[in-house]
């Protein structure tokens, strides 16, 4: 994570950075915002370009109990030196973490390190609802392997802070307790002040941007977490709130305020994790995204080496492909192994942005030697399999 | 490595195997080879659909010397088990290797391993011709840290095998001494048999084939080392003896043999190695070849961080992109790195096939992880700075 001070910003860039303005209004009319300084004195500033880049903030349950000082967010640097100093005290020997997903999965396998118990819960049934069922087992085989436990189903009604350890009950009357809660139940996107000022929204209330960053109102920007983006299969708006997305819409807001030609492409939806010693990762659209999205999907789970056969030190990797009956085009990828995961993932993603079909990627030159591979590489193997699948259904 | 015996052909796919028959003529008028079986004997064999399959054999020079037994090749399973069991005597102390490619390279980190003194001599002045010289610098450091002599400009006339160790001199008189010397100065096909029946030539006297094998007699297929391909890139024809490659052709010579539809879309160059810790990988055009293929290239190298900078454990990662100032399109990627190179050379690879400019390349969506990489992946540095230079030049 970068951090720089306002005063960073002011002396390196001549960037006033007004740190401690709350905006309150978009007066897009009037071309400013209006708000709260912080001498609680109202402050008003005109524009000519807005760009509103408030990113996302934590979903944090509204249910009694959240308040608890043993209750932690991860969401700032913050947070998470708040949650490292708790640690540090030794008081910490269990923790319970809400929510399944990436930043859930850090934080178990942090914990773990640390020789914290570990339990997870959610409300749903399924891990890794965006996995293929066979690539979320071997996930869940590491999480036990590490002695994290898994709580699906559980969905939390109450924490009770009175007592030490806290308990936290589920709908259903069930507790569990633990010394540290922490929430990473996904975020959403700050985009009240868009929405009062008439913007248009876009998936899960982000606000929706065109390829140049505009909002509905062609003068205010919006990017970050805080904004929508065109998902480069379905050609559809997604909300998909990662780091590089975020960035490069930063970037792109500056050139074309500048004057430079700006079209982005969008979002694969590319994404990684590591979850203690494996690699999960994913590009595309899952087989349930294909089919909302009006695809005639078909898929494959394969399993195979990470190494050439005869290599010592080579472990299972697991590749799941999704393509599309109709058009034959490659619909997404997912992938699950100790090695040589987090890196294949971006071909497949590459290929998305080309709209390749299966048949092309299956003929892709993929680099091949024993220690990072077999000869015909796991995604050949998958595409080779899934285009099978698709002349046969 | 692979090994069936011809038993095991003949039982499992009812496929008449005959070792020990050498094919010495293909008499494509009569549709027949003729040669000499293993008991001297003269046979012949009529075809429908003939596959050359020859593959490559390792150059070995005409100089004097190089028939002592203390000289070694590598290219089948038993030149390596030979090797090896003459290593496991102990009287191996020094080991001089001709070459410095792949093989050799391999050669030379499996030769110190088992603790054996490295020298390694080519004719020409660079290490590896091919590869950036800011990135053939880390390969030769990394060759330096684990005391392998590096001669380049060393041309051998002759080897003395009467001396004990034997003594390898140049064509300037200078000369090295080793126990075992290990020639490693690449391959040729084996394309005599086709020359002779008239069959049309490729690159480095490579069998020419067509998108679906056939060599210029149509029912006369070529497949594997000793066939050519497309390149795709450069749409000509390329002789690039890999495994993939040559496993893929074989492939797809059954198929169009039982009348599958092939259409091969051909090479991309891509190829790896491991030496030592290094991850040396490549992909398309070198700049001088692109400038050999009639485009403009211009060319950056970058060197970033093969994780996310706060991360432990983060090592420099180096790429060098080639892109085509005319098309704009990307013609190349080069990467060296002690993590992350061998997997992500795969992306610009599905670029290159899908003949994607720079501009469209770096817009990939790429996976983010901090343990896997920075937030800009190694491939979107070289891709956002290749694309500046390319508007500037």
């Amino acid at each position: 994570m970068v951090v720089r001070t306002a005063e960073a910003f002011r002396k390196k860039s001549s960037i006033d950075a007004l740190t401690g303005h709350r905006v309150e209004r978009i007066d897009s009319a009037a071309g400013r915002v209006t708000g709260q300084g912080p001498d609680g004195k109202a402050f008003a500033l005109a524009y000519d370009r807005l760009l509103i880049a408030t990113g996302a903030e934590p979903i944090v349950p509204r249910q009694p109990g959240f308040d608890h000082p043993q209750v932690a967010v991860v969401k700032t640097l913050e947070d998470a030196h708040a949650i490292k100093t708790r640690l540090a005290t030794g008081a910490v020997k269990t923790a319970l973490i809400m929510g399944m997903g990436y930043i859930a999965m850090e934080m178990a396998e942090a914990l773990r390190l640390r020789e914290v118990s570990v339990a997870m819960v959610k409300p749903r049934a399924e891990l890794l609802p965006w996995l293929d069922l066979d690539l979320a087992a071997t996930v869940r085989r590491e999480l036990d392997a590490h002695q994290v436990q898994l709580y699906t189903g559980f969905d939390v009604a109450r924490i009770d802070g009175g007592q030490r350890p806290l308990a936290v009950y589920d709908t259903n009357g069930t507790s569990l307790s633990a010394d540290l809660v922490i929430v990473a139940t996904g975020v959403r996107p700050n985009s009240a002040l868009a929405d009062a000022a008439g913007l248009q929204l876009g998936p899960a209330q982000s606000i929706a941007v065109d390829r140049q960053l505009r909002t509905s109102n062609p003068v205010i920007y919006a990017a970050g977490d805080c904004a929508d983006a065109f998902h480069v299969v379905t050609g559809q708006r997604a909300w998909i709130p990662l780091a590089l997305r975020a960035n490069r819409a930063g970037w792109a807001v500056a050139d074309h305020v500048c004057g430079k030609e700006v079209s982005l492409q969008g979002v694969a939806g590319t994404a990684v994790f590591k979850v203690f010693d494996l690699q999960v990762a994913r590009t595309g659209l899952t087989m349930a995204e294909a089919t909302q999205a009006g695809f005639a999907p078909a898929a494959v789970t394969i399993s195979t080496s990470s190494r050439a056969h005869s290599h010592p030190g080579a472990t299972p990797i697991q590749v799941h492909m999704v393509g599309d009956k109709r058009s034959g085009r490659l619909l997404g990828t997912q992938m699950v192994g100790r090695e040589g995961a987090a890196h294949r993932i971006n071909a497949p993603a590459v290929a998305l942005h080309a709209a390749m079909t299966v048949e092309q990627f299956s003929q892709s030159d993929l680099a091949y030697a024993p220690p990072f591979g077999p000869t015909w590489d796991p995604l050949l193997v998958a595409a080779n399999q899934l285009l099978k699948k698709m002349k046969e259904e």
